[in-house]
């Protein structure tokens, strides 16, 4: 055994001991799908059934009253979460313990001043094992890192504990985070629980497949280049990459640290818009631009909510969409996520246009060269110092043939994504001038399929345009890939070879019943209207889980 | 006559045709000050000498009346600064023709329509000559840039256009504008209005002279290490540092395009707060986030100025302050400035304690080293270009000595400026909590000398710190320079070299009369609250011209 898989084997062991025996699942259930497993597993009463199907909005209200108490409300999403990772392999550290105790301690709070902490009060919240706490391990899916102990919090945890959130769960990543599936060498692959031939998406995938499974109500990931997003629509979930500098992000771990190119934000993954909402106001409410120099002074501005709720209430939106970029088209089921989404949007009164891809092709070819701007030395070595192997979805980002670019290159790219920005206002702009009214956002695929098969994903673009470009997305849900209409089309020409391949992985039995979102795209921070547009999408489409 | 030198006999030609028989002078006056000159020369009718010793926020009411009309205003100033030009060498393009006919078209767009065509309707706005304007020519101070013609706006000069702003000079700059003085191989060196012997600060400092003598009313700078602040605060002005994000800077000229490491800014220098507000709140109001990328989605916040206004009229301000940065001690002249601020801030019932400068001697070096990460390459091309000589005080720049460092470099640097922000954001919070109550701004010296005499500028630590930082700064001028207040302490024991240089400067009979000023610091982005901090520090001096 090498020297690494002692670290690994120990991990798990260690793994292991955080589920007690009452919370073991017998036997891990036959069939693709665990969806439905935690109700029926026995572990979980009624209450705690009630309790983890709530929405986060609910429950906060319930204890801010007093009529839940948050030993309750983290004992069942401790227990739910056990079960999820018994199933789907999602957790790389759990420490049910001290959630609870801290969850006693907002109680006695509670009891003593009769009121709540914070907006997040008793609520129990997960985080992608990127997100440092005192005393824990932070992996980040590297061997090299395990056995290392946090010795203080990240910004965004001290402001979310100081909100009164309970924290009781980190969640799996793939190695390096640089990819959208969730795979490591320490627990191995997370999966889909709707489906376990399917990916739960990544870098934040551990989150997507916690909430999706509700062993989390909201879970919190990062977003370089669809990391939020992509869990978010594998997982039928909302989910919000909110512009560089809305969300602190001081003292988190990170590879390529200090590279400032292209930002990694920090947002949550939730089964509403609500929910997203009450998480970034219950942040902004802590002042995080007073913690962390990039956050913006910028709280929550309801006025900007109201803007896009007289719209819709007096002549509607006016959106833009498109459903190919010009490099990939995506799936069958993606095309008809596009069309649904337009198509109830335009029966509803609002103005729907389309919208010209402006040189995606130019931006993804520029952000790959930012991911790969040190041709991959700093992740190489966290993978290579405990010699480890590399997973195989990173192979391309330690291609010896990518070389790191100097400074003064670096800085040529910087140009180009400044000016390739403001070209995209200018055509944003010109297309308002137009029509002679303001264009709120852009509907567009968030990625080429439905949830994707294992090691499958080849193609990212759909996502990573919109972070050169820092615009506010946010994921909502539309609805599940079907074999009856999503039909194969036999005779189309692909684009170039990447298409072919993305093509060339469709298989309509094998998707059927996977989630298809669509992403809404607003100007940089522009997180209020842009999820103020994304719930009435979902109202519309009736996937809103409305309190 | 080498090249370079026929290049700028050109220029200088070209230059000199460009002021009317009628506007020059007879010969340049006697004495070291031509402060007064303008009133006296005899080409400004009364009614000009009234325009143009105006502010702006009543020129532009009374141009959105009717009351005046913009050619009346342009021609006033262009008269007024064609005599400045004469007097301390300011303009690098001057185009009053264009100017007027500008006007002109203003003033029949009110004849017929009855309104302005925005906030700032009629009124000249001077450029330093670093903002480009299609058709002229942007030097920054490089002979090799001479003879190229500009073909597009900067984005700050379309929005101030569609404000209603007339254009008609930009100002002279150093060769590579990394200097706080203003000389070039151009036109020379431009001078300081009350004394020749004094610098007009740099590297806006064409557009503090300017301002200053009133050849201008509100001048448009840009800072990356104190280059608007330092003008202001020689010519006894108002001027602001915003955060970047803040006012637009896309399509402007610059050395070093693609450095993003600490952004240069651009912002406004006037005689009062209210000037500055008026430059800020146009601005914003053309929504400049619509067109350059980098800018915040942040109207002007007046409920922010209420936050100052409110503390203002019930239990007062607290602010910190400090006189030494720990590196080089102020002149006694400057000492004495910011004891008149505290003193008469206490006087009037706030709260003024003593901050602790965190650490400045590491982000001076720290941002020294980012304005030299390319060794200087970039710079060194454009001056080589056309043979030109290095200007003197740029000679450290350009020091061979100095190695470009690597992109990993860049990295670690961005990492170590990111955790000292974030360190100085904790020492703020630290002293809230030990106060109880909000920290409102800092007070503190913008440089260690009065307006300085020529080639004795050693240490720009007092405004980079603060470009570091990315915090907000406004300038208010405080006081003039006293022979027999401000005696040399002939025991100080200085702290270091750089020290005894700057220690060794002082002379009091040089500096009698020179302006001194104060910086306000204000967290990232907080324009609204630091300026009305400003305005009110102006108003405890006397120094604020209330319109």
């Amino acid at each position: 055994m090498a020297e690494w898989e002692k670290l690994v084997a120990d991990k798990r062991a260690r793994l292991e001991k955080t589920i007690p025996a009452e919370w073991k699942i017998k036997a891990v259930p036959e069939g693709d799908s665990f969806f439905d497993f935690p109700a029926k597993s026995g572990i979980l009463s009624e209450n705690e059934l009630q309790i983890t199907e709530s929405s986060a909005t609910e429950l906060v209200a319930k204890l801010a009253s007093g009529e839940l108490k948050s030993v309750d409300v983290t004992l069942a999403f401790c227990k739910r979460a056990a079960i999820a990772h018994q199933l789907v392999n999602c957790n790389l550290e759990f420490f049910p313990e001290q959630a609870l105790a801290q969850a006693k301690e907002l109680d006695a709070y509670f009891e003593q001043h009769k009121k709540p902490v914070g907006p997040l009060h008793g609520l129990p919240i997960s985080l992608k094992d990127q997100f440092r706490i005192k005393g824990l391990e932070t992996s980040m899916g590297y061997v090299s890192w395990l056995n290392k102990y946090d010795t203080e919090d990240s910004i965004m945890v001290t402001l979310l504990r100081k909100a009164g959130a309970v924290f009781y769960v980190k969640t799996s990543v793939p190695q390096t985070l640089m990819v959208c599936e969730t795979v490591n060498n320490i627990i191995g692959r997370t999966v889909n629980p709707r489906n376990k031939n399917w990916s739960c998406g990544g870098s934040s995938g551990g989150e997507g497949a916690m909430v999706g499974i509700r062993g989390g109500i909201i879970g919190v990931g990062t977003d370089i280049g669809g990391s939020i997003r992509v869990p978010s629509a594998f997982n039928f979930l909302y989910g919000i990459r909110p512009s560089h500098g809305r969300m602190p992000y001081a003292k988190m771990a990170n590879s390529m640290e200090g590279q400032e190119t292209v930002h990694s934000v920090t947002g949550p993954i939730a089964h509403s818009a609500a929910d997203i909402r009450l998480f970034l106001t219950s942040v902004l409410s802590e002042e995080p631009w007073k913690y962390d120099s990039k956050v913006i002074p910028l709280e929550w501005r309801h006025h900007e909510e109201d803007v896009i709720k007289n719209k819709i209430n007096s002549g509607g939106l006016t959106l833009g969409f498109y459903n190919c970029d010009g490099v990939v088209l995506p799936h069958p089921p993606v095309l008809r996520g596009v069309d649904t989404v337009v198509s109830v949007l335009k029966e509803n009164g609002h103005d729907v246009v389309e919208w010209s891809p402006y040189r995606h092709e130019y931006a993804v070819n520029l952000i790959n060269g930012i991911y790969a701007s040190d041709g991959g030395a700093d992740v190489g070595r966290d993978i290579e110092a405990s010699g480890e192997p590399a997973i195989p979805n990173i192979k391309d980002l330690l291609n010896p043939d990518i070389q790191a670019i100097s400074m003064i290159q670096l800085w040529d790219t910087q140009l180009q994504k400044w000016q390739y920005q403001t070209e995209y206002l200018e055509k944003w702009r010109e297309l308002e001038e137009k029509l002679g009214k303001e264009l709120d956002a852009i509907i567009a695929p968030i990625t080429p399929t439905a949830a994707i098969r294992h090691n499958q994903f080849r193609y990212y673009g759909y996502a990573s345009a919109i972070n050169l470009l820092d615009f506010t997305s946010v994921v909502v849900p539309v609805t599940f890939a079907d074999k009856n209409i999503d039909v194969k089309n036999e005779s189309y020409a692909p684009l170039n070879e990447t298409d072919k391949l993305v093509q060339a992985e469709y298989d309509p039995d094998a998707y059927h019943g996977a989630p298809v979102a669509i992403q809404v795209i607003g100007r940089r921070l522009s997180e209020e209207r842009t999820l103020a547009i994304a719930e009435e999408i979902g109202c519309l489409l009736g996937n809103t889980v409305t309190p």
